[in-house]
């Protein structure tokens, strides 16, 4: 495990993944209190909500107020999702309040996409300089591509390597032809269908093609491989992972059968430090988080380290004892 | 990832460990149901009942009618454990209906060892020789020895390999003073406290000096890394594994404090499948019997493959549609 980063940084995105995902409506109060207590971990990126419809996603119609709501913590970027020109309208309009990332989504899967966003990978692609140049007249010069089903589909099965270095192309091609560029590159697991030879498979493809290109992690633990892939990608230098507070926007109720919560936080958090790796992250705050998150929503949530126990805790008592 | 196994055991120990950790009864028919299903599965060991007091483990007090009730499928061992005298006699009485395995459990901690069995390390090793003979007596010269706590203890802290070595040697001296043998080491993560790093450390420790002797991993998800144990082990080329279908044993609930299961058993089946390693076991009939599990229990149990399905089935699909 030589290849093992020098530190990780890790970027929240459980108030944003997961909020969506509850039934029940969470008050607003209780969104932004989470978030509060997200920003005394160390942790240096939160993606806390979606600027969307809130006809499509009433869960989400309180964007602005969380902008509003929230304490900003010096240090930690705020960051947001949106899936339209609209969308980015209102996060542009905040934009003194949040960190904007010229984030433009596709997937290794046509199926996948069309489900999505009724668009065909071509046709998504062919929407990019539309995003390139909203970025740039934001002062956005780069674009963070996220590939979904970057490693398996449902609809289509497993996704190839070469598969997903076209659509980075493309993209690629597209975005220099328009004056912009490819910023950074994310490769999610958004169906639970990697496994750890898969994850250095594509990890070393996509970085032998793209070497300046930071890759970044999103990974699902609908089948229990998530933090093996986590140590997949650390074990291949990968140094920046997607991950939520308590595995939320996952449930370990069978009955939620959608349930493909990302990897949990405090649990990477932990590995990272079992492994000696630097997150500057207090595991101890990110364990609170989680317990909170679990109250918040108000049913269990997947993550383990928030009944397994820092095992620095076990340590220093035993040191205590032995002196 | 070169030195994965050609293929790999896997003991499935979800009714021994999952029943006794269980508030509510459990009725017998259930229980047998659950073995019978597991039967059916293609394991080859399932161990699934313990001859233990009553008084202490009420919900054991089953263990001859669970002999009596099972089917027993051809080419499986049926095991189960025992921890004094009195409880291999009644395991040894339904001899012909169990496998019986020289099993001889230690500790890599002190305190651990005296919390569990009101004896030091030193003074259970001692107990080697009365052990020996019983089982030289039942037809079986070798031991199992089983070092639980072997990677870090709740009360002692971090387990360095050289104290597992020095027990591991301890044990073997006594063996062979009596005429037996070290026949197999498990190496039992008992707390939740190894990491993949460690995993692998410990493992070529061990193997470096016991080369020819079998190492079986018993790994525990209490803090989340059990499945990434797991790949640690496989890269090793550790080949037998123990896992509980379902993930019994533990609990995704926060309130069960002390919550903290063998890694799951069709999880774990999954891993291989995706990794190429043939277990023997037919993953679809797997995930039944976790459901089963979680029926039987009558709560919700940690297991991911149970909710998030079997990706040959998927790709199954898929193969369909474009055909």
């Amino acid at each position: 495990m030589s290849d093992l980063p020098k530190s990780v940084k890790i970027k929240e995105v459980g108030p944003r993944e997961g909020f969506q995902f509850e039934k029940g409506a969470i008050g607003l109060a209780d969104k932004i209190s989470l978030v509060d207590a997200l920003s005394d971990t160390g942790l240096k990126a939160i993606e806390f909500t979606s600027f969307v419809s809130p006809k499509w996603v009433p869960q989400m119609a309180d964007a602005e107020q969380m902008v509003a709501g929230i304490k900003r913590a010096p240090g930690v970027a705020y960051e947001a999702i949106w899936l339209n020109e609209a969308g980015l309208e209102r996060a542009a309009r905040l934009r003194e309040h949040l960190t904007l990332r010229p984030m433009f989504s596709v997937a290794g899967s046509d199926t996948f996409m069309r489900k999505n966003t009724n668009r065909s990978v071509d046709e998504r692609i062919d929407e990019l300089p539309g995003w390139a140049e909203r970025y740039q007249t934001l002062g956005l010069p780069g674009i963070d591509v996220g590939v979904m089903a970057a490693f398996g589909c449902n609809y289509e099965g497993d996704v190839e390597p070469r598969r997903v270095v076209s659509v980075l192309q493309r993209v690629e091609q597209k975005a220099e032809a328009c004056g912009s560029r490819l910023h950074g590159i994310g490769l999610a697991d958004t169906m639970g269908w990697a496994n750890p030879l898969q994850i250095k498979r594509l990890v070393g493809i996509v970085r032998d093609r793209w070497p300046e290109t930071p890759i970044k992690l999103h990974l699902h633990d609908t089948r229990a491989l998530a933090v093996a892939n986590v140590v997949a990608g650390l074990e291949m230098g990968v140094d920046c992972f997607d991950s939520a507070v308590a595995g939320m926007g996952g449930c370990p109720f069978a009955a939620h059968k959608g349930a493909a919560g990302n990897v949990t936080t405090e649990d990477v958090v932990f590995l990272c430090q079992e492994l000696g790796v630097p997150t500057g992250i207090d595991l101890d705050l990110m364990i609170e988080a989680g317990q909170l998150a679990e109250r918040v929503v108000g049913h269990p949530l997947p993550g383990k380290l928030k009944s397994g126990g820092n095992l620095e805790t076990y340590r220093a008592r035993a040191r205590a004892v032995s002196a």
